[in-house]
């Protein structure tokens, strides 16, 4: 067993204690681990530990770590700060190896209480073989031990793995992503992070079959120069997905408070992707729409984008977002327009890129005609489709007929073989319910289908922006 | 009648021609404007006008312009390109002043045929006094007389002017700014602009009692100096929006296939919006975003924000939004936190800014208590508060339950005394229909209860920075 794989019992234990569990739970705690683990199927065995109590969830309750009759896998700690260092010690004492910290009021406080609690337990940390995650922390979620630290069902088996300071971002992606067909291998919040490092989780990550892509939120980092190194060599087979929080001022100070991590300038980090490679990304939006691009996609040959939308105006917004974005929208050539222009006419429409043909929106052997040609055009390296949800998209003689067209744009892209990847925006046109449910099943139809598909026009060019320029990256670099 | 109220017959006619209207339509055109106007039940009179037809959508039609027996005080003429020049001649000899040009294949197709036409209409319209909109856009559309050049319904009386070379952002805002309570006075879609400019409308709207704000979308722009000037004048007393369609080289390029319009460097335009104060928006979106913090926010005296989230790592994200939005996120004061912290414990929260207090999240009393301490600290101008969606908003009982958490934040938001504007974002947590739907609900109970509410974090800061910025620029420079 390599040294990362020792992580494995973390993440797939055959037992759990949780410390903190009770028979009359104050609130929310130990207790709502234990429940969330028997409801999710976690089929190891599990131990709530509490002096107080005898049973919980009618399972024995111990008083203590040590009083187990074996040594738990992996140990939930959720019980006020003050207990913490001495069920510490008692893991220290039982042999058990992998804790994960929930509890929090430590540094983060800012209060001197908290503060020194805090060095205590880095003591007991530093001078023993535990493996901690956190303190302040929601810890581990894996789709296929059911280890849900959160309440979150597993509803697939993915290759991304999340490794995030914050357990809501943890929580929050698991929902979000799954509600887009992106499935997760781990989700780790590791919190103030006084135990296993981020750099300690990358290198699980980095040999872990079930792993294909990695996204990571940071607030601090601890070795820097160590994580940088591995994340660069760790990018060049699996992509890895930065989101740094706490760039600006005020966010800076918000990390303060929430981690107690000292958050990095803004240029010390401008070297870090300059130097990784790595994809920066600034919200769980951009996490999932990101690795959305990844998981389907095919490597583009650049960044030259064909964008078929429909209407004037809009087609110069769609451009100056591309543009903004990072992507280029070329002209395509003459001879492709001329082909095109056989079929559709001049007035109202316009065939160079964007492409606005609306009067053959409707027409399915048109459509396909246009887009076929504008693929294979040499200036065209990756598309954009635009689908405007009407506002009319809750009349149900409207919905059909929507669902319709819509259902011959998922074929089309399918099928495409072009070799160039196409990406999706569903943008929508108004406020209303009919039309937002219609969107949120819109992009489900899409990314079911393998074709990432986004809320609007700029997460759709940033995801495709960011990922033509990791395979960019990786072909000048490697 | 000053002369720019001259334009009141162009925008509350009395009577209206229709050229190109067809008893025997072929697609989209001229009979499409009659039904249209037929269907929003506009009053004054109708005159189709085709040599083909007697009668079109059961109203006689005449051949021409001079047969009709009034002079109408609006022509739409909606025919091929190539038959413009001969009615825009009988339109002078009919005496016609006020013409809309629908026909589009002009210059923006780039072909020779269509730069001949071009000219030839440009001298007709410079040696005549027709007040020419267009050619190649979808014209005008009023609340207040039913005069709508496009399918969407009038559904209130507003005093949002939206001033655009594009048509189909026209017909766009429309449905998008009245499913968000945003109603509108007039919009005015200008295509080319060979005869009526961008400054005459803007002095038209500067007088119009109507209207109290005005949006603009420009891809090119004649006059550059007057219409910077005008727009600085207007903006002292009715905030001016200004989107600039082609700032990157892709959406210049795509500017040129659509109106034909030259597109301005980007260090012009800095210049401009620098000149003017004007507020600068970058899609409909935020027209539409900018407009409802105008509408209904009182002005700050600053930027510092109070962000009420929740969530440890939320709170830095949405600290970083405000800060990339220009807006500062300080630490409320000691003594203010001090007095939070009487009732919401530490561990697990934040009271310094962001408020991350979960704790107290489902208690109206103290939630409110901690708002009110937010909202009356020395270091807060504004807030913003977030409303995170859940994805259990699908399920009637917990709809139920946060429909009610919502009314008390509405209540509050409504009730809001302490002189600080407050703005709402709705962020959605997951791709699903009932969260979607929620969502878009919830958006309307906000808008309608005279609460600025936005469906993403970014959004919400952006509109608050810019009507922040609007007043400081205001309060320094008159």
């Amino acid at each position: 067993m390599s040294s990362a794989r020792v992580l494995d019992s973390l993440f797939f234990p055959k037992s759990v204690a949780v410390v903190g569990a009770s028979a009359n739970p104050a609130g929310w705690g130990g207790t709502s681990f234990l429940q969330r683990l028997i409801k999710r199927g976690f089929s190891g065995k599990l131990y709530p530990v509490n002096p107080k109590s005898t049973e919980v969830e009618g399972l024995k309750c111990y008083p203590n770590v040590q009083s187990i009759p074996e040594i738990p896998d992996h140990v939930i700690i959720s019980t006020p700060a003050i207990a913490v260092p001495q069920i510490l010690r008692d893991c220290v004492t039982a042999n058990v190896k992998n804790v994960h910290i929930f509890s929090s009021g430590f540094s983060e406080t800012g209060e001197e209480d908290g503060k020194k609690l805090d060095e205590e337990i880095t003591a007991i940390i530093k001078n023993s073989d535990l493996r901690v995650v956190g303190p302040n922390c929601m810890g581990i979620w894996v789709s296929a031990s059911k280890l849900c630290a959160w309440g979150a069902e597993p509803k697939g088996l993915g290759s991304v793995a999340f490794l995030s300071q914050s357990g809501g971002h943890g929580e929050y992606i698991s929902e979000l992503g799954q509600s887009l067909g992106v499935y997760f291998s781990k989700i780790i919040s590791f919190g103030n992070a006084k135990g296993l490092q981020a750099y300690d989780f990358l290198e699980y990550l980095e040999t872990d079959p079930d792993t294909k892509i990695i996204a990571c939120y940071f607030e601090g980092m601890r070795d820097g120069n160590r994580v940088t190194q591995l994340i660069r060599r760790i990018n060049r087979t699996k992509p890895v997905l930065v989101w740094k929080g706490g760039l600006t001022a005020s966010g800076a100070q918000a990390v303060s408070s929430h981690t107690g991590s000292l958050a990095g300038e803004e240029r010390i980090w401008k070297a870090f992707y300059a130097q990784t490679g790595a994809v920066p990304v600034g919200s769980l939006d951009e996490v999932i729409d990101t690795a959305m691009a990844f998981l389907y996609l095919r490597p583009a040959a650049g960044k030259r984008t064909l964008l078929m939308g429909g209407g004037g105006g809009n087609s110069v917004a769609l451009a100056d977002i591309c543009g903004r974005e990072g992507l280029e929208v070329p002209w395509i050539t003459d001879a492709t327009r001329q082909e095109m222009n056989k079929f559709i006419r001049l007035a109202g429409n316009s065939t160079r890129n964007p492409l606005d043909i609306w009067s053959v929106q409707d027409n399915p052997d048109d459509f396909k005609k246009a887009f076929d040609l504008g693929l294979a055009d040499p200036n065209i390296d990756v598309a954009v489709m635009e689908k405007q949800i009407m506002w009319d998209s809750d009349e149900p003689e409207h919905i059909e007929r929507h669902k319709k067209a819509d259902g011959v744009h998922i074929e089309y892209c399918k099928n495409n073989t072009s070799g160039k990847p196409i990406v999706v925006a569903a943008t929508s046109m108004a406020n209303m319910e009919g039309p937002s449910a219609y969107r949120a099943q819109l992009l489900t139809r899409f990314v079911t289908s393998g074709i990432p598909a986004y809320s609007s026009t700029v997460s759709a060019a940033r995801a495709l922006s960011r990922f033509v320029a990791y395979h960019e990256f990786q072909s000048k670099n490697n």
